[in-house]
């Protein structure tokens, strides 16, 4: 409910700016052909001061030596959301997102699916399937579930997809995974998220302790098997929304197929193409998988391919046949491990 | 004049370079199978020699903590055009190129504009306005202008599309424009570029700050309006070229549309098609604008979709018709805030 | 001989994972619906462990200030493999492997050519050729052989392109060129490598010191002449592997046409297609080049283009005709300057 409430006074603001700056142009274009200065406008004033005090703290952050962000809250007791560095085993440096709030905290952003463009089947901007089209000849589509190629930033992670060396060399034992709204930025992340949820059963550990190690046993390719080969289907404890509001984010028909309440890795259809995870969801019949799961190899049948292949079958956002929400489709999945 | 005398020297030795080397190559190429020394060329060991203490010296701006080039200045008293190191109020931190000397300095490099083949029409590399094809389904294109995707690296700002945080994060008040033939080194861009130009009426304190905030309020995106609803128009102080330079820029037809002496935002066309700048110019008649104005949503009449549209209506580079320049269509956009 | 030993244990061990998880899975999926902890792995427990002295160690590599592997070696007296921090002459800092054991060490990596996939025609990911389709129009195709633009992670090099200011920056004197199969991990490249080798007469102080510069001389694009128009071919001098081996990896028509043991630069088919490196070949006689040689310009006859032209003529992987063998085609070529 509150959350409701902080959305609707954002959304106010920024109307109101507009119409303001608007009414301004006018004069403006007219009149500004003489290079007079504006004068100071007492808002933009208090958006313009930096607080460097804040950004000293958060730049001495690059101190702390730690591979995750579960070692980052141990070795320095450090318990606010936001960007650390970390440092792989190599000794390559990078900057992510802690979350080190929920359950206990130490959860580190190593992914986010982010679907550019519905329409797009395998185009520019769908890593997490296939750019190069629907093409049966290349089963594993980009691969970039089970290879070392790192993409994007994290601040960017809700604009478009994004992978860092943490996704495949962190070993974890649990997941989280968000689903927020795209071009949210990073210190609304968490009151945005539509749905948020983690496991608690350390279940990575029995896969190599990461997505990229499982999905090296479980590979997301086109044709490997049929809809009883998936992978682990881990029962998952909600931070955000429950059983009901995830039902709730896909297509009734899909509804049908899915129990509520699981994290699903390498579902297959049943025409056999490969997804990557079902998430909030594990398909229990039915299995028309591209309807309810993401990520992909790279080859589906009717042309369905894409990070979220068949969001849409039944029209965009529409929430109706086999089509999700609205909300779904245009949220980012944002991946997390501790 | 100096200019033109400093590009010409240029050429002349990287020729001497190539007629040297290709001299040499028969007698390698035939002579070298046993791999004797080739033996020490005065001119490329002083190539060769690292200065260390100017080296040291750049990598201690590693210690600053400053959001944009301005406050860089202010602080840290810094004077000198290159690369400095900022950090986001999430405390991100990235490099980006500084002026440090146009009209006070201060001036933080945040995107640039480089069209990487104006044959693909919103191909692989129209990132400022769509890589997914000509498509009215994505009126927004790759949404770029009004994201937080970042791409790309202050070094190769000439030779690829960039943007960096500091587009959608510093809060600015003024911007600055650049265009620099492509490829161009970092430390020969000022010199090179064949026209420079800055506002100086605060505007963006009416919208938000920065071309981020400005964009969420004028949207780049297909049929969002006529040509009367473009954005703001600002008038510029020329640091490199004048009016009758920038109208030379541009095909002859196009000079009878616009007026120089403006950098105008989200334009619209008689089609409908909307463009994020015009640069250097202000449309005030005919509004063919994907003519002369650069990047732009998903979609054109005609498949005239690209980073810069429709330079080549007319034959590339041929300034003629509706052609841009060879100069203006070989040139990336650079784009700084203060 | 140790080298496959090594190798097929770690196929072992992976297989053993495998089936373990799978083993479990069915229990797992079954009775975990109820969130109880999965007991400790004790072989999982050992990955987990991060040793912190070794992560300060190479952490503490962000101190040193220098150009190239060489300069670290020179200034800094270390001699282990692994990732160190460069500095540009302009200032911007990243990081890249350094091989510091062969043949004296020193070696930076700078780039990595990986065929993403050998049936796109140059499609996305095809960088160093062309990502705009075969277009005769695109001579010069992504022109990445001779610009600025930077891309992938060092980490990644096995996994996608990589492309770092090194390139373009460092001033060498030689190049070291390693074929890594696709996706092997930094730590296991130089044993995994099936072919490695150096020059040793500084040929690039002729050519301006690194492949930018020399690229600029010998432009890598369609129709700038023919096959006699080569750049320089080098001597080079094996690290692993032999001209027998060499001339084993590719197809038996291209074995007819190359002369194994020496690095060429700019090779150019009978068709006019320009190509950047044939490596571990000289071609002599046919020049059928778009079989053996990699990189290229944006057109190729009968649509062979791509970063690996037209290493699957006969078939993918055949090692046949002209097909290159499997080896060859899976695996990416890591290029070094010293």
């Amino acid at each position: 409910m509150l959350f409701h409430v902080l959305l609707s006074l954002v959304v106010l603001v920024s109307v109101e700016d507009a119409s303001l700056a608007a009414s301004t142009l006018q004069i403006e274009d007219e009149e500004l052909t003489h290079t007079e200065a504006i004068r100071d406008d007492e808002m933009s004033q208090n958006l313009t001061r930096t607080n460097f005090e804040q950004l000293e703290k958060l730049s001495n952050r690059s101190r702390y030596v730690a591979r995750s962000c579960k070692e980052i809250q141990d070795r320095y007791h450090e318990h606010e959301d936001g960007l650390y560095f970390l440092t792989t085993a190599n000794g390559m440096v990078y900057q992510t997102f802690c979350d080190m709030t929920t359950a206990g905290g130490g959860w580190t952003l190593v992914a986010s699916v982010h679907e550019n463009s519905i329409y797009g089947r395998c185009t520019v901007g769908d890593r997490w399937s296939s750019q190069q089209g629907n093409n049966a000849n290349l089963p594993d589509g980009d691969g970039n579930w089970s290879n070392r190629n790192t993409f994007g930033a994290a601040e960017g992670a809700t604009s478009d997809d994004f992978k860092n060396p943490g996704y495949y060399e962190i070993r974890a034992e649990d997941m989280s995974v968000w689903h927020v709204p795209n071009n949210f930025p990073l210190e609304h992340w968490n009151l945005a998220a539509i749905l948020r949820y983690h496991t608690e059963n350390h279940f990575l550990r029995l896969y190599g302790g990461n997505l990229f190690q499982m999905f090296s046993q479980y590979p997301v390719r086109y044709n490997v098997g049929s809809p009883s080969n998936r992978g682990p289907a881990i029962p998952i404890v909600y931070d955000h929304g429950d059983k009901e509001s995830t039902k709730r984010l896909y297509g009734p028909n899909s509804r049908g197929e899915f129990e509520p309440g699981f994290i699903t890795f390498r579902a297959i259809n049943i025409e056999h193409a490969a997804m990557a995870i079902c998430s909030g969801v594990k398909p229990v019949r039915g299995y028309n998988t591209e309807h309810y799961c993401i990520g992909g190899g790279g080859y589906f049948h009717t042309d369905q391919c894409g990070d979220f292949p068949s969001f849409d079958w039944d029209r965009l956002g529409r929430e109706q046949g086999w089509s999700a929400s609205k909300e779904m489709t245009e949220a980012a999945v944002l991946l997390f491990y501790r």
